[in-house]
Protein backbone atom coordinates (compact mmCIF):
# COMPACT_ATOMS: atom_id res chain seq x y z
CA UNK A 1 0.00 0.00 0.00
CA UNK A 2 1.25 3.36 -1.11
CA UNK A 3 2.18 6.05 1.92
CA UNK A 4 -1.10 7.98 2.71
CA UNK A 5 -0.69 11.87 3.17
CA UNK A 6 -2.99 12.69 5.53
CA UNK A 7 -3.93 11.59 9.39
CA UNK A 8 -7.14 12.09 11.11
CA UNK A 9 -8.60 11.53 14.54
CA UNK A 10 -12.60 11.21 14.93
CA UNK A 11 -14.61 10.61 17.86
CA UNK A 12 -17.52 8.41 17.75
CA UNK A 13 -20.76 7.51 20.07
CA UNK A 14 -22.12 4.47 19.24
CA UNK A 15 -25.13 1.65 20.82
CA UNK A 16 -22.98 -1.02 21.01
CA UNK A 17 -26.47 -3.58 21.64
CA UNK A 18 -26.29 -4.54 17.96
CA UNK A 19 -22.82 -5.66 17.58
CA UNK A 20 -20.07 -8.00 17.88
CA UNK A 21 -17.79 -5.33 19.46
CA UNK A 22 -15.51 -2.87 18.29
CA UNK A 23 -13.15 -5.20 16.30
CA UNK A 24 -13.77 -7.29 13.10
CA UNK A 25 -15.05 -10.63 13.83
CA UNK A 26 -16.19 -13.70 11.68
CA UNK A 27 -19.57 -14.20 13.29
CA UNK A 28 -21.28 -10.39 12.96
CA UNK A 29 -20.88 -7.25 12.27
CA UNK A 30 -18.68 -5.04 14.36
CA UNK A 31 -18.36 -1.47 15.00
CA UNK A 32 -15.03 -1.41 13.08
CA UNK A 33 -16.23 -2.67 9.67
CA UNK A 34 -18.92 -0.63 9.69
CA UNK A 35 -17.75 2.57 10.00
CA UNK A 36 -15.00 1.75 7.76
CA UNK A 37 -17.02 0.84 5.22
CA UNK A 38 -18.79 3.99 5.16
CA UNK A 39 -16.09 5.96 5.31
CA UNK A 40 -14.17 4.50 2.29
CA UNK A 41 -17.95 5.37 0.27
CA UNK A 42 -18.19 8.80 1.68
CA UNK A 43 -14.57 9.22 0.56
CA UNK A 44 -14.22 6.89 -2.35
CA UNK A 45 -10.94 5.67 -1.22
CA UNK A 46 -10.17 2.54 0.79
CA UNK A 47 -9.39 3.50 4.46
CA UNK A 48 -8.33 1.29 7.71
CA UNK A 49 -9.73 2.51 10.63
CA UNK A 50 -7.34 2.23 14.22
CA UNK A 51 -9.61 2.42 17.57
CA UNK A 52 -8.28 3.94 20.92
CA UNK A 53 -10.34 0.67 22.33
CA UNK A 54 -11.53 -2.54 21.66
CA UNK A 55 -14.73 -2.86 23.21
CA UNK A 56 -16.33 -5.92 23.96
CA UNK A 57 -19.39 -7.34 22.40
CA UNK A 58 -22.54 -5.28 23.68
CA UNK A 59 -20.52 -2.36 24.99
CA UNK A 60 -21.45 0.95 24.43
CA UNK A 61 -19.06 4.22 23.75
CA UNK A 62 -19.81 8.13 23.87
CA UNK A 63 -16.43 9.26 23.24
CA UNK A 64 -14.46 6.19 21.10
CA UNK A 65 -11.64 7.82 19.27
CA UNK A 66 -10.02 6.23 16.18
CA UNK A 67 -7.49 7.26 13.41
CA UNK A 68 -8.10 6.78 9.80
CA UNK A 69 -5.07 7.76 6.74
CA UNK A 70 -6.37 8.86 3.66
CA UNK A 71 -4.74 10.17 0.29
CA UNK A 72 -6.80 13.22 -0.51
CA UNK A 73 -7.30 15.67 1.89
CA UNK A 74 -10.89 16.08 3.62
CA UNK A 75 -11.50 20.03 3.39
CA UNK A 76 -15.05 20.24 4.53
CA UNK A 77 -15.47 18.75 8.08
CA UNK A 78 -18.99 19.19 8.56
CA UNK A 79 -20.14 18.03 5.02
CA UNK A 80 -18.13 14.56 5.78
CA UNK A 81 -19.47 14.15 9.28
CA UNK A 82 -22.92 14.73 7.98
CA UNK A 83 -22.39 12.28 5.23
CA UNK A 84 -20.67 9.25 7.32
CA UNK A 85 -23.62 10.55 9.41
CA UNK A 86 -26.56 10.06 7.23
CA UNK A 87 -25.02 6.63 5.64
CA UNK A 88 -24.69 5.56 9.21
CA UNK A 89 -28.34 6.33 10.08
CA UNK A 90 -29.75 2.91 10.93
CA UNK A 91 -26.93 1.88 12.72
CA UNK A 92 -26.74 3.34 15.77
CA UNK A 93 -23.02 4.96 15.25
CA UNK A 94 -22.42 8.39 14.96
CA UNK A 95 -18.89 10.48 14.11
CA UNK A 96 -19.53 13.43 16.41
CA UNK A 97 -15.76 15.63 15.58
CA UNK A 98 -12.63 15.17 13.06
CA UNK A 99 -9.57 16.47 13.36
CA UNK A 100 -6.28 16.48 11.42
CA UNK A 101 -3.68 14.94 13.19
CA UNK A 102 0.26 14.44 12.25
CA UNK A 103 0.99 10.80 10.01
CA UNK A 104 2.93 9.65 13.05
CA UNK A 105 -0.03 9.66 14.91
CA UNK A 106 -1.69 5.86 16.44
CA UNK A 107 -5.06 6.95 18.23
CA UNK A 108 -4.56 3.49 20.47
CA UNK A 109 -0.44 3.59 21.35
CA UNK A 110 -0.57 7.77 21.69
CA UNK A 111 -3.64 7.42 24.07
CA UNK A 112 -2.46 9.10 27.36
CA UNK A 113 -5.83 8.10 29.25
CA UNK A 114 -8.99 6.08 29.05
CA UNK A 115 -12.47 6.24 30.85
CA UNK A 116 -14.75 4.05 31.47
CA UNK A 117 -18.24 4.42 32.80
CA UNK A 118 -20.27 1.34 34.17
CA UNK A 119 -23.78 2.12 34.44
CA UNK A 120 -25.95 0.21 37.14
CA UNK A 121 -29.70 0.93 38.35
CA UNK A 122 -30.46 -0.71 41.73
CA UNK A 123 -33.78 -1.16 42.48
CA UNK A 124 -36.35 -3.60 41.85
CA UNK A 125 -38.34 -2.46 39.00
CA UNK A 126 -37.43 -3.70 35.36
CA UNK A 127 -35.68 -1.46 32.96
CA UNK A 128 -37.56 0.32 30.32
CA UNK A 129 -35.89 3.47 29.53
CA UNK A 130 -32.25 1.82 30.26
CA UNK A 131 -33.04 -1.36 28.52
CA UNK A 132 -29.79 -2.76 27.14
CA UNK A 133 -27.95 0.20 29.09
CA UNK A 134 -27.29 -0.40 32.16
CA UNK A 135 -26.63 -3.42 34.69
CA UNK A 136 -30.03 -3.89 36.64
CA UNK A 137 -29.52 -5.15 40.17
CA UNK A 138 -32.33 -5.79 42.48
CA UNK A 139 -30.30 -6.31 45.67
CA UNK A 140 -29.62 -3.07 47.65
CA UNK A 141 -26.02 -1.85 47.63
CA UNK A 142 -24.10 -0.52 50.16
CA UNK A 143 -22.27 2.04 48.25
CA UNK A 144 -20.02 3.31 51.66
CA UNK A 145 -18.89 -0.78 51.17
CA UNK A 146 -18.31 0.02 46.61
CA UNK A 147 -16.47 2.91 47.62
CA UNK A 148 -14.42 1.00 50.13
CA UNK A 149 -13.60 -1.50 47.73
CA UNK A 150 -12.77 0.93 44.93
CA UNK A 151 -10.33 2.57 46.82
CA UNK A 152 -8.92 -0.33 47.26
CA UNK A 153 -7.50 -0.46 43.71
CA UNK A 154 -6.47 3.20 42.80
CA UNK A 155 -2.76 3.28 42.23
CA UNK A 156 -0.38 0.26 40.48
CA UNK A 157 -1.19 -3.20 41.30
CA UNK A 158 -1.10 -6.66 39.74
CA UNK A 159 -4.82 -7.10 38.34
CA UNK A 160 -4.64 -10.48 37.54
CA UNK A 161 -7.55 -11.34 39.53
CA UNK A 162 -9.73 -9.05 36.78
CA UNK A 163 -7.73 -10.33 33.85
CA UNK A 164 -9.61 -12.53 30.95
CA UNK A 165 -8.09 -15.54 30.22
CA UNK A 166 -7.68 -14.47 26.52
CA UNK A 167 -6.12 -11.03 27.61
CA UNK A 168 -3.24 -10.61 25.69
CA UNK A 169 -1.28 -7.71 27.59
CA UNK A 170 1.93 -8.56 28.72
CA UNK A 171 2.05 -7.68 31.84
CA UNK A 172 -0.84 -7.74 34.66
CA UNK A 173 0.43 -5.00 36.35
CA UNK A 174 -1.75 -1.41 35.70
CA UNK A 175 -1.85 1.56 37.27
CA UNK A 176 -5.72 3.14 37.93
CA UNK A 177 -6.22 6.52 38.67
CA UNK A 178 -9.07 6.78 40.18
CA UNK A 179 -12.16 5.12 40.50
CA UNK A 180 -15.55 7.46 41.05
CA UNK A 181 -18.24 6.68 42.13
CA UNK A 182 -21.65 8.96 41.96
CA UNK A 183 -25.17 7.64 43.31
CA UNK A 184 -28.16 10.15 41.53
CA UNK A 185 -31.57 8.07 42.74
CA UNK A 186 -31.62 4.73 41.56
CA UNK A 187 -28.53 5.49 39.30
CA UNK A 188 -25.03 4.44 40.30
CA UNK A 189 -22.20 5.69 37.68
CA UNK A 190 -18.66 4.37 38.12
CA UNK A 191 -16.05 6.01 36.35
CA UNK A 192 -12.48 4.12 36.17
CA UNK A 193 -9.50 5.92 34.33
CA UNK A 194 -5.99 4.12 32.92
CA UNK A 195 -3.76 4.78 30.84
CA UNK A 196 -4.33 1.18 29.22
CA UNK A 197 -6.63 -1.85 31.09
CA UNK A 198 -6.75 -5.46 30.66
CA UNK A 199 -9.09 -7.56 28.52
CA UNK A 200 -12.33 -7.76 30.91
CA UNK A 201 -10.87 -5.46 33.66
CA UNK A 202 -13.82 -2.84 34.33
CA UNK A 203 -16.14 -5.45 34.05
CA UNK A 204 -14.40 -7.94 36.22
CA UNK A 205 -13.73 -4.72 38.96
CA UNK A 206 -17.63 -4.34 38.61
CA UNK A 207 -18.82 -7.78 39.47
CA UNK A 208 -16.44 -7.94 42.59
CA UNK A 209 -17.52 -4.40 43.84
CA UNK A 210 -21.40 -5.64 43.36
CA UNK A 211 -20.40 -8.72 45.34
CA UNK A 212 -19.18 -6.78 48.04
CA UNK A 213 -21.48 -4.12 48.15
CA UNK A 214 -24.46 -6.35 48.13
CA UNK A 215 -22.56 -8.31 50.46
CA UNK A 216 -22.50 -11.43 49.02
CA UNK A 217 -18.92 -11.17 50.10
CA UNK A 218 -17.45 -9.43 53.67
CA UNK A 219 -15.26 -7.13 52.56
CA UNK A 220 -12.33 -9.67 53.68
CA UNK A 221 -13.60 -11.89 51.20
CA UNK A 222 -13.35 -8.79 48.75
CA UNK A 223 -9.60 -8.46 49.51
CA UNK A 224 -8.68 -11.67 49.17
CA UNK A 225 -9.61 -12.12 45.48
CA UNK A 226 -7.90 -8.74 44.95
CA UNK A 227 -4.55 -9.75 46.67
CA UNK A 228 -4.87 -13.80 45.38
CA UNK A 229 -3.65 -12.65 41.86
CA UNK A 230 -5.81 -15.66 40.81
CA UNK A 231 -8.83 -15.17 38.03
CA UNK A 232 -10.43 -18.31 40.10
CA UNK A 233 -11.09 -16.03 42.91
CA UNK A 234 -12.99 -13.18 40.81
CA UNK A 235 -16.70 -12.66 40.62
CA UNK A 236 -18.56 -13.30 37.91
CA UNK A 237 -17.63 -10.01 35.52
CA UNK A 238 -20.62 -7.56 35.21
CA UNK A 239 -22.46 -7.83 31.64
CA UNK A 240 -21.92 -5.56 28.69
CA UNK A 241 -24.77 -3.38 28.45
CA UNK A 242 -23.57 -0.97 30.97
CA UNK A 243 -20.26 -0.57 30.09
CA UNK A 244 -19.42 2.90 28.22
CA UNK A 245 -16.02 3.79 26.74
CA UNK A 246 -16.21 7.91 27.73
CA UNK A 247 -13.29 9.52 26.67
CA UNK A 248 -9.80 9.21 25.40
CA UNK A 249 -7.22 11.47 26.05
CA UNK A 250 -4.32 12.17 24.03
CA UNK B 1 -69.79 -2.77 38.42
CA UNK B 2 -69.71 -3.69 41.77
CA UNK B 3 -67.55 -1.03 44.17
CA UNK B 4 -64.10 -2.33 44.81
CA UNK B 5 -62.81 -2.67 47.89
CA UNK B 6 -58.96 -1.40 47.63
CA UNK B 7 -57.19 1.38 45.84
CA UNK B 8 -53.60 1.14 45.34
CA UNK B 9 -51.07 3.97 43.89
CA UNK B 10 -48.17 2.68 41.54
CA UNK B 11 -45.37 4.28 40.09
CA UNK B 12 -44.21 3.73 36.53
CA UNK B 13 -41.68 4.11 33.74
CA UNK B 14 -41.75 3.28 29.75
CA UNK B 15 -40.29 3.73 26.61
CA UNK B 16 -42.65 5.84 25.00
CA UNK B 17 -41.53 5.01 21.19
CA UNK B 18 -43.65 2.45 20.36
CA UNK B 19 -46.69 3.24 21.99
CA UNK B 20 -49.53 5.28 20.53
CA UNK B 21 -49.85 7.14 23.72
CA UNK B 22 -50.55 7.08 27.80
CA UNK B 23 -54.49 6.60 26.78
CA UNK B 24 -56.84 4.15 24.74
CA UNK B 25 -56.56 4.25 20.89
CA UNK B 26 -58.19 2.59 17.95
CA UNK B 27 -55.43 2.68 16.06
CA UNK B 28 -51.96 0.93 17.90
CA UNK B 29 -51.45 -0.19 21.44
CA UNK B 30 -51.62 2.41 24.01
CA UNK B 31 -49.54 2.02 27.63
CA UNK B 32 -52.45 1.89 29.54
CA UNK B 33 -54.17 -1.10 27.44
CA UNK B 34 -51.11 -3.25 28.41
CA UNK B 35 -50.91 -2.20 31.78
CA UNK B 36 -55.05 -3.06 32.35
CA UNK B 37 -54.18 -6.77 30.27
CA UNK B 38 -51.42 -7.61 32.41
CA UNK B 39 -52.57 -6.36 36.18
CA UNK B 40 -55.43 -8.32 35.32
CA UNK B 41 -54.08 -10.82 34.50
CA UNK B 42 -51.72 -10.94 37.47
CA UNK B 43 -54.73 -10.29 39.91
CA UNK B 44 -57.14 -12.56 37.79
CA UNK B 45 -59.73 -9.79 38.46
CA UNK B 46 -60.25 -7.06 35.14
CA UNK B 47 -58.79 -3.29 36.27
CA UNK B 48 -58.70 -0.30 35.04
CA UNK B 49 -56.52 2.20 35.20
CA UNK B 50 -56.31 5.95 35.71
CA UNK B 51 -53.28 7.80 34.40
CA UNK B 52 -52.17 11.05 36.27
CA UNK B 53 -51.00 12.45 32.83
CA UNK B 54 -52.20 11.37 29.23
CA UNK B 55 -48.97 11.24 27.20
CA UNK B 56 -48.95 11.38 23.85
CA UNK B 57 -47.47 9.29 21.21
CA UNK B 58 -43.96 8.76 21.40
CA UNK B 59 -43.49 10.38 24.85
CA UNK B 60 -41.82 8.76 27.50
CA UNK B 61 -41.97 8.47 31.20
CA UNK B 62 -39.74 7.56 34.34
CA UNK B 63 -42.09 8.64 37.20
CA UNK B 64 -45.62 8.55 35.41
CA UNK B 65 -48.43 7.61 38.25
CA UNK B 66 -51.76 5.61 38.06
CA UNK B 67 -54.31 4.14 40.48
CA UNK B 68 -56.65 1.25 39.85
CA UNK B 69 -59.17 -0.16 42.58
CA UNK B 70 -59.52 -4.37 43.06
CA UNK B 71 -61.30 -6.55 45.44
CA UNK B 72 -58.59 -8.45 46.51
CA UNK B 73 -56.04 -7.11 48.59
CA UNK B 74 -52.43 -7.21 47.37
CA UNK B 75 -50.44 -8.92 49.91
CA UNK B 76 -46.92 -9.09 48.45
CA UNK B 77 -45.88 -6.16 46.94
CA UNK B 78 -42.36 -7.62 45.76
CA UNK B 79 -44.27 -10.65 44.36
CA UNK B 80 -46.97 -8.37 42.91
CA UNK B 81 -43.87 -6.03 41.27
CA UNK B 82 -42.22 -9.03 39.81
CA UNK B 83 -44.88 -10.76 38.21
CA UNK B 84 -46.66 -8.00 36.35
CA UNK B 85 -42.75 -6.72 35.25
CA UNK B 86 -42.08 -10.23 33.94
CA UNK B 87 -45.33 -10.18 32.01
CA UNK B 88 -44.56 -6.50 30.64
CA UNK B 89 -40.60 -7.44 29.70
CA UNK B 90 -41.16 -7.21 25.83
CA UNK B 91 -42.99 -4.12 26.09
CA UNK B 92 -40.57 -1.61 27.69
CA UNK B 93 -42.78 -0.67 30.43
CA UNK B 94 -42.16 -1.37 34.05
CA UNK B 95 -43.78 -0.71 37.54
CA UNK B 96 -41.41 0.59 39.89
CA UNK B 97 -43.51 0.76 43.09
CA UNK B 98 -47.00 0.48 44.60
CA UNK B 99 -48.86 1.40 47.67
CA UNK B 100 -52.26 1.75 49.00
CA UNK B 101 -54.37 4.15 48.71
CA UNK B 102 -57.78 5.57 50.14
CA UNK B 103 -60.90 4.41 47.89
CA UNK B 104 -61.46 8.33 47.50
CA UNK B 105 -57.82 8.91 45.91
CA UNK B 106 -57.67 9.51 42.04
CA UNK B 107 -53.97 10.00 40.69
CA UNK B 108 -55.11 12.48 38.27
CA UNK B 109 -57.29 14.86 40.23
CA UNK B 110 -55.15 14.12 43.50
CA UNK B 111 -52.05 15.54 41.97
CA UNK B 112 -50.73 18.84 43.29
CA UNK B 113 -47.59 18.94 40.94
CA UNK B 114 -46.54 17.41 37.82
CA UNK B 115 -42.99 17.49 36.76
CA UNK B 116 -41.94 17.16 33.07
CA UNK B 117 -38.44 16.93 31.19
CA UNK B 118 -37.11 17.86 28.22
CA UNK B 119 -34.00 16.35 26.27
CA UNK B 120 -32.06 18.43 24.06
CA UNK B 121 -29.17 17.37 22.43
CA UNK B 122 -27.20 20.20 21.10
CA UNK B 123 -24.10 19.05 18.93
CA UNK B 124 -23.47 18.49 14.50
CA UNK B 125 -23.15 14.83 15.28
CA UNK B 126 -26.27 12.59 14.96
CA UNK B 127 -28.07 10.57 17.78
CA UNK B 128 -26.71 6.79 18.83
CA UNK B 129 -27.25 6.54 22.04
CA UNK B 130 -30.12 8.83 22.58
CA UNK B 131 -31.64 7.79 19.30
CA UNK B 132 -35.87 8.33 19.89
CA UNK B 133 -35.13 9.68 23.49
CA UNK B 134 -33.90 13.30 22.54
CA UNK B 135 -34.50 15.89 20.05
CA UNK B 136 -31.25 16.63 18.18
CA UNK B 137 -30.43 19.93 17.43
CA UNK B 138 -27.58 21.30 15.53
CA UNK B 139 -27.87 24.77 15.31
CA UNK B 140 -25.79 25.97 18.72
CA UNK B 141 -28.29 27.12 21.36
CA UNK B 142 -27.51 29.93 23.41
CA UNK B 143 -28.61 29.40 27.10
CA UNK B 144 -28.74 32.51 28.26
CA UNK B 145 -31.59 33.59 25.59
CA UNK B 146 -33.41 30.03 26.70
CA UNK B 147 -33.10 31.01 30.28
CA UNK B 148 -34.42 34.42 30.07
CA UNK B 149 -37.50 32.96 28.01
CA UNK B 150 -38.51 30.24 30.18
CA UNK B 151 -38.28 32.72 32.83
CA UNK B 152 -41.03 35.05 31.40
CA UNK B 153 -43.31 32.02 31.58
CA UNK B 154 -42.99 31.27 35.07
CA UNK B 155 -46.05 32.12 37.62
CA UNK B 156 -49.92 32.79 35.93
CA UNK B 157 -50.28 33.12 32.46
CA UNK B 158 -52.88 32.77 29.76
CA UNK B 159 -51.22 30.12 27.66
CA UNK B 160 -53.31 29.93 24.77
CA UNK B 161 -50.30 30.34 22.63
CA UNK B 162 -48.90 27.20 23.64
CA UNK B 163 -52.42 24.64 23.56
CA UNK B 164 -53.15 22.14 21.22
CA UNK B 165 -56.24 23.30 18.73
CA UNK B 166 -58.08 19.78 20.77
CA UNK B 167 -57.09 20.91 24.25
CA UNK B 168 -60.16 20.26 26.43
CA UNK B 169 -59.02 22.11 29.29
CA UNK B 170 -61.78 24.72 30.27
CA UNK B 171 -59.24 27.94 30.86
CA UNK B 172 -55.75 28.46 28.74
CA UNK B 173 -54.88 29.84 32.56
CA UNK B 174 -52.46 27.74 34.03
CA UNK B 175 -49.32 28.33 36.71
CA UNK B 176 -46.15 27.45 36.18
CA UNK B 177 -44.38 26.87 39.33
CA UNK B 178 -41.13 26.41 37.57
CA UNK B 179 -38.36 26.10 34.69
CA UNK B 180 -35.17 24.93 35.65
CA UNK B 181 -32.47 24.84 31.94
CA UNK B 182 -29.19 22.81 32.70
CA UNK B 183 -26.73 22.07 30.18
CA UNK B 184 -24.06 19.28 31.29
CA UNK B 185 -21.90 18.64 27.94
CA UNK B 186 -24.14 18.47 24.83
CA UNK B 187 -27.07 17.56 26.73
CA UNK B 188 -29.91 20.63 28.14
CA UNK B 189 -32.58 19.47 30.62
CA UNK B 190 -35.42 21.52 31.03
CA UNK B 191 -37.71 20.83 33.75
CA UNK B 192 -41.29 22.62 33.83
CA UNK B 193 -43.36 21.77 36.78
CA UNK B 194 -47.07 22.97 37.08
CA UNK B 195 -50.40 21.01 38.56
CA UNK B 196 -51.34 20.63 35.31
CA UNK B 197 -50.74 21.72 31.38
CA UNK B 198 -52.42 22.06 28.84
CA UNK B 199 -52.58 19.71 26.04
CA UNK B 200 -49.05 20.17 23.73
CA UNK B 201 -48.01 23.06 26.54
CA UNK B 202 -44.38 21.45 27.01
CA UNK B 203 -43.56 20.96 24.02
CA UNK B 204 -44.78 23.88 22.34
CA UNK B 205 -43.04 25.90 25.39
CA UNK B 206 -39.96 23.72 24.43
CA UNK B 207 -40.46 24.62 20.25
CA UNK B 208 -40.72 28.45 21.30
CA UNK B 209 -37.45 28.52 23.46
CA UNK B 210 -35.50 26.33 20.82
CA UNK B 211 -36.24 29.12 18.04
CA UNK B 212 -35.46 32.15 20.47
CA UNK B 213 -32.26 30.53 21.90
CA UNK B 214 -31.07 29.40 18.03
CA UNK B 215 -31.90 33.19 17.25
CA UNK B 216 -34.14 32.13 14.75
CA UNK B 217 -36.36 34.56 16.51
CA UNK B 218 -35.14 37.82 18.28
CA UNK B 219 -36.17 37.95 22.17
CA UNK B 220 -39.26 40.39 20.71
CA UNK B 221 -40.39 37.75 18.69
CA UNK B 222 -40.60 35.71 21.41
CA UNK B 223 -42.59 37.91 23.30
CA UNK B 224 -44.84 39.06 20.86
CA UNK B 225 -45.93 34.78 20.40
CA UNK B 226 -46.32 34.38 24.07
CA UNK B 227 -48.30 37.70 25.08
CA UNK B 228 -50.54 36.94 21.19
CA UNK B 229 -51.93 33.84 22.91
CA UNK B 230 -52.82 33.12 19.41
CA UNK B 231 -51.90 29.31 18.13
CA UNK B 232 -50.73 30.42 15.33
CA UNK B 233 -47.82 32.34 16.55
CA UNK B 234 -46.44 29.13 18.40
CA UNK B 235 -43.08 27.66 17.14
CA UNK B 236 -43.67 23.80 15.85
CA UNK B 237 -43.98 21.70 19.14
CA UNK B 238 -40.40 20.18 19.94
CA UNK B 239 -40.95 16.47 18.85
CA UNK B 240 -42.11 13.89 21.18
CA UNK B 241 -38.82 11.68 21.74
CA UNK B 242 -37.17 14.14 23.97
CA UNK B 243 -40.16 14.47 26.35
CA UNK B 244 -40.36 12.52 29.82
CA UNK B 245 -43.15 12.47 32.21
CA UNK B 246 -40.46 12.47 35.52
CA UNK B 247 -43.09 13.00 38.58
CA UNK B 248 -45.83 13.67 40.20
CA UNK B 249 -46.53 14.96 43.71
CA UNK B 250 -49.87 14.24 45.35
Amino acid sequence: MLTKSYNYLIKIEYDGSKFVGWQYQTNGVSVQEKLEQVISRVLKEKITIIGAGRTDKGVHAFGQFANFKVNKKISKYQKFLESVNFFLRKNLISILSIKKKNLEFHSRFDAKERFYEYKIINRLGSLSLNRYKAWHIKQKLNLKLMKKGAKMLEGKHDFSTFRAASCSSKSPIKKINSINIKKKGDEILITISSKSFLQNQVRSIVGCLKNVSSKKWSFEDYKKAFKSKKRSFCAPPAPACGLYLKNVKY
